[in-house]
């Protein structure tokens, strides 16, 4: 500060907004070594705990971000000139910065952490952004697929509670790629639900449906996120999987995927979603009888079939699971 | 892995663009514990050893926020929802993520990172977003503000080196607020440049000119930047100031601004650029005699002096002084 004489601060005061001075906090000199405190004190009146939390958090590793690499300003112009064209890209139909949060693995760690899973239930994975309500309700044993949009594939299950007790009327949906790797909704023209159905498990827990095998394919690459993962040499490829999402009265929703064993990417998925016990073996089934009994179309063709039962988790066990996993691996 | 018999690889492989899958990382499981090992593992390949390391330090950042606020499902979405809306908010004359950056105090960390100065000479502080190339032309002791647009103000004082002795011929840039807090490009209509200025320091270093008492002001705050300041319960005022832009031969260009003792946000400046080294005092001038000969037109009114003179780091000190800086608190 000058020494010279202090000039009139009323002069400079003008209209406060209101706001009470004696309440904000002293913040001088925004050295490399303490702006990190000075930018968390700004926030100290803020009444919500929880946003106050999370704001010290994220200032706190934003700067310790930029304190550990040395960024240079043409490092940061880039992050501001990134940023704004992921969210110039999102539209009703594309949320580019959902994929850049699913390819930093940030949704899959989301995922992780709030739907934690009790020893035995069956793991969650990434909703991904495929979902749509209008799938086409089926019966069991029915197909989600229309003839011709890929090779055949027979799925059955059973729908199980943590002590192996059959759980009834569990409301499956699913919805996966046809042949050529695309969803539904990622053609021009929809006519309406294909490759999704809805479904519910039988008195016994079963459940089965017809369906396609899925095949693995590529994220939109041609924005921001794709540019991306190209200059950091990496791959946009995610791995075959079958979508699940299973709802029962007294139970916790569970959204998973079934993952096929051998695709080429199932080490390597593009947004992180594979868990090791998600990945399902197929067999081939090559007795006509079989296929005309199962309804498929052409009898002369195998089909690949796929068993995999699921185990759902009650409210009570997911708490125990979510608390469980917080004491191992969150810090506070 | 289920113990079903392994369906053929091969069927499922397909056309894999050309990438060698033996290169690529062999990930599994991603746990709450184990995804950001695997995340990092992904860009393995890349070649630029800076480009991993950034990115590196940017996911582990990134995951032990999520890890460390335990951040739920909707609080994920919210962060979603806000960055597309401040990318949606950025136009060519607005940059609603560079206001992020400000207000989070990381602008201001990124420039005392990059512009690390030697003792005794003068601290650098943010360029802002209001600098144009098209300052008006002054000759010393000229004005940069017509007759009108604010409380007079008579700035003088000489540049030098770190030994003390002057500059001549330094090209300083200079833009404030009129007196009603607005920059001339804030204005819808703009007819030419207005509260700025470049000039020359004379062949003793000295410099003077006439402009006016910048006031304080409030950061665009109506769009989503603005709304998560009020959510943080913090103000969006700016304390008033003087940009100064000094550049010379031989000299590292000095991008700073003068702050106004007194001001009510002077230590709790919205965007974190007040230093504390920067923060001037005013006198107040009553005699007309002097007015007129600093060419003020209403010499019945007194003026505002500040008097300050700017000492510049050549390349070498500047160096010097960023790998002390370094040295001092960049952990890495």
């Amino acid at each position: 500060m000058s020494d010279q004489s202090h000039s009139e601060p009323a002069i400079l005061a003008g209209n406060l907004h209101g706001i009470d001075l004696s309440k904000l906090p002293k913040n001088l000199d925004m050295s490399v070594e303490t702006i990190t405190e000075n930018v968390i004190a700004m926030h100290g009146n803020c009444p919500d705990e929880r946003t106050k939390f999370i704001f010290t958090k994220l200032i706190t590793h934003l700067h310790d971000f930029v304190r550990e690499t040395d960024l240079t300003t043409e490092e940061w112009m880039s992050a501001i000139h990134f940023l704004t064209a992921t969210g110039k890209k999102c539209t009703d139909l594309r949320q580019e910065f959902i994929l850049l949060s699913d390819t930093l693995g940030v949704s899959s760690l989301v995922d992780s952490i709030n739907n934690a899973k009790p020893p035995g239930a069956t793991e969650a994975s990434v909703l991904g952004p495929f979902f749509t309500d209008d799938a086409l309700h089926v019966e069991n044993g029915q197909s989600i697929a229309s003839e011709g949009k890929g090779n055949y594939l027979w799925v059955e299950g059973k729908v199980l509670d943590t002590k192996g007790n059959a759980i009834p009327n569990v409301t499956i949906d699913t919805w996966e790629t046809d042949g050529d790797g695309l969803y539904d909704n990622q053609y021009a023209q929809r006519g309406g639900p294909e490759c999704r159905g809805r479904l519910q498990s039988a008195e016994d827990g079963s459940y089965a449906f017809r369906a396609v095998v899925p095949v693995f394919y590529s994220i939109p690459s041609d924005g921001p996120v794709g540019g991306l993962l190209k200059s950091l040499h990496r791959h946009v490829f995610r791995p075959a999987h079958l979508h699940m999402m299973l709802q029962a009265e007294g139970f916790e929703k569970l959204t998973t995927a079934l993952y096929l064993n051998g695709d080429p990417w199932i080490t390597s998925d593009a947004v992180f979603g594979v868990k090791s016990s998600l990945i399902v073996d197929m067999t081939e089934e090559t007795d006509a009888e079989v296929a005309r009994a199962r309804g498929f179309k052409d009898t002369q063709k195998s089909h690949k079939v796929l068993k995999q039962d699921f185990v759902l988790a009650t409210p009570e066990e997911a708490v125990t699971a979510r608390k469980a996993l917080l004491a191992r691996v969150v810090a506070k």
